[in-house]
């Protein structure tokens, strides 16, 4: 781990900075980049704005917008204070999949606001991730903007979603259960929660229990917004203990330690346990150890087994969808990049990934059901998955898409 | 020159990219990035918004904000056509002051919508250039956004009005006219031709005649913007051609080959001409030559002595504003950057600029009142000129400021 003193030296002066890319050192080369020369491109993206795809930056840059209404686990910090995490989700992009990024960190909040503002971004980017917006508003934003001809996703809630189904999937095998047959508890019911329970109910799950501050979201509540409605249950089972019992998946989006022991014994045989709260989970997983040798434990965190970490989902989702000029994010994208995910972490790493993390195992089973940040797999595996789903969903641009050729430019 | 051909394969991939500027290799360093350890700027953020210039690229950052409704000489095109001109600003910006800068094209084009934008945009930014918006709304916008807290500057306007007057004070210098006692005619009186005349009005020209595509702006005219009336005069002057009759100094930022040969003569002694027409300025430099030898003659072009080129000023000018803090650019801050380019331009230059512009007069004197592009030296000069000015403005945050420590840091 690392000192706040660390932490803050590692950050001055920011994270991210823009590059000139082009020559531009001589009297020619300026009359190229800027006017007269310029004029060119701009003549021919006026006849056809595709031609933006061609000529600009667009092609290969995201916009990473929040209002800093919901930042991390710090709550609602403000539009400026969210500005460092903004831009490492910016490093982040170009880092694991080479897509330029630009932080937006914006001081509007209402639904209103926040969708004018990327309605009017939007020549600017060739796609648009929403960042850390508090729920339900989210939903309405996200919603809103799904038409507007560029890929817009809020990764808040399709992240964990995607990750931890890639998870889920390979736990499932692991352990020899059927979505249609399991009982799931997603404890927390902001952004990652409801969309996370939404994946997993696509993918078949009948069993869904969803636990908010106020307990289970059970249809006699009158306190309800429209997305929790959509899961609100008749149930006997009025808390998290009560909804735990027996069940076979809990995933956690909540806070820390809430997890006891009893609870953790009464899950079912090989119960999943994704206790996603950071940088403390919902239990730690030696504790989990202790009690039961038969769970299937994912954190937040490095330093643990099956890290669920959205830097494995939005780079490549974006990637993807971006090379393939994607007009939107569909569902079959999404799942597409959990499968990928779920089929990377069955076959053998390389030896570099085993040394950046040699105290996990990586051996497929309970320890390594997903694969790791730095696998340099992912990129081409889960971007190749993405695009091809937005190909076979008819939301691409491109006229011939070659899944292989493309997978091979990747890797 | 260039081919459309050679613009357009210059400009393929686009010219503008990010990079994260922090080491993101390791566990470690992805965990100080972003989640958990981001979480420690943010806190800090939070507690004091000023800390945002320490802990993001913030400090460092301009915004070049653009609804692509005046575009080089190619008018209302539109945000996404404009993509490849504001992305040439931001690679200037970095390549000539080493400022980071997001090209921003926005798809809305009221005042009451670009000001929201601008200010819902700001937590983002250390600064904001404004650029090719339609006059008059431009000066609206542009007012409308001084008390944002950070600098923003509309350099359609003020680029050419700075440059310009830097290139006025050096000819005034050689044909010994005073300002106050000289007939200015500014042919065109849009975003550029209004600033300038402004700003020559500030340094003490009396006599400005300001003429639009309907002749003479005078008072007995009932079409004229606010903007346009406060420069409205008393006139039995109605045309350019009349206006230029006994003129010291022509400015023209209008069309093509519109001074005649009658037009060049009838100008005082020692006419200043300032062609800035893109790229076929209002009369050709041989044409003025062929005609008298007193004149002092510059245009837009890198091809003919005294570029006028806003690529001297903004990049400079935000550099120094960033660098104190400032929260607005003031017109001290412009004067100064006019009269550091004036005076730079009365320094020998080094053989690196002598052999940029072999085919120049690089001496002071009729062909050399503006310094080059490619000075190396102007970067220092201006940016410490407007740094200081806007510390004795008090617009400037910072506590301290050696301005002799400061220009050794920039050259």
């Amino acid at each position: 781990m690392y000192s706040k003193k660390e932490a803050l030296e590692y950050h001055l002066g920011g994270k991210i900075h823009t590059i000139a890319s082009k020559p531009m050192d001589t009297n020619y080369e300026l009359s190229l980049a800027y006017s007269p020369g310029v004029a060119e491109p701009c003549l021919e993206i006026a006849k056809d704005k595709e031609l933006a795809y061609v000529y600009t930056s667009k092609a290969n840059l995201v916009a990473i917008v929040s209002d800093g209404s919901a930042v991390l686990g710090l709550g609602n910090i403000g539009a400026q204070a969210s500005k460092p995490v903004m831009e490492g989700k910016a490093c982040l992009f170009k880092k694991f999949a080479n897509v330029d990024a630009y932080d937006i960190e914006i001081d509007v909040h209402s639904v209103e606001e926040i969708v004018a503002f990327c309605k009017a971004l939007a020549p600017t980017v060739g796609g648009i991730n929403l960042e850390d917006i508090a729920a339900p508003k989210c939903f309405e934003i996200e919603a809103a903007l799904q038409d507007l001809g560029i890929p817009v996703m809020h990764d808040d809630q399709h992240g964990t979603a995607i990750i931890s189904t890639a998870g889920l999937m390979n736990a499932m095998e692991i352990s020899g259960k059927k979505f249609k047959d399991i009982k799931v508890v997603v404890n927390g019911a902001g952004a990652a929660g409801i969309a996370s329970a939404k994946m997993y109910r696509n993918l078949g799950v009948e069993h869904i229990i969803l636990v908010d501050s106020k307990g289970v979201v059970s249809k006699d509540r009158n306190d309800l917004t429209p997305q929790k409605l959509e899961f609100a249950i008749d149930s006997k089972e009025k808390t998290l203990k009560e909804a735990l019992k027996g069940a076979d998946v809990f995933l956690g989006l909540s806070a820390p330690k809430i997890l006891d022991d009893e609870m953790v014994l009464s899950m079912a045989k090989d119960p999943v346990i994704f206790a996603l709260a950071n940088p403390i989970p919902e239990v730690m997983p030696e504790d989990v150890v202790r009690l039961r040798k038969d769970a299937i434990i994912g954190t937040g965190r490095s330093d643990y087994p099956n890290q669920i970490n959205n830097v494995l989902g939005f780079p490549f989702i974006f990637r993807g969808a971006l090379d393939v000029r994607a007009t939107k994010i569909t569902e079959n994208m999404k799942v597409a990049a959990a499968r990928a995910l779920a089929d990377l972490a069955k076959l053998p790493v390389s030896d570099a990934v085993k040394k950046a993390y040699e105290i996990n195992s990586l051996e497929f089973g309970r320890e390594y059901v997903i694969p790791k940040p730095f696998d340099e797999r992912v990129k081409a595996v889960v971007s190749t998955a993405v695009a091809a789903a937005a190909v076979k969903d008819g939301v691409s641009l491109i006229k011939e898409f070659d899944e292989r050729a493309y997978f091979e430019s990747l890797k």
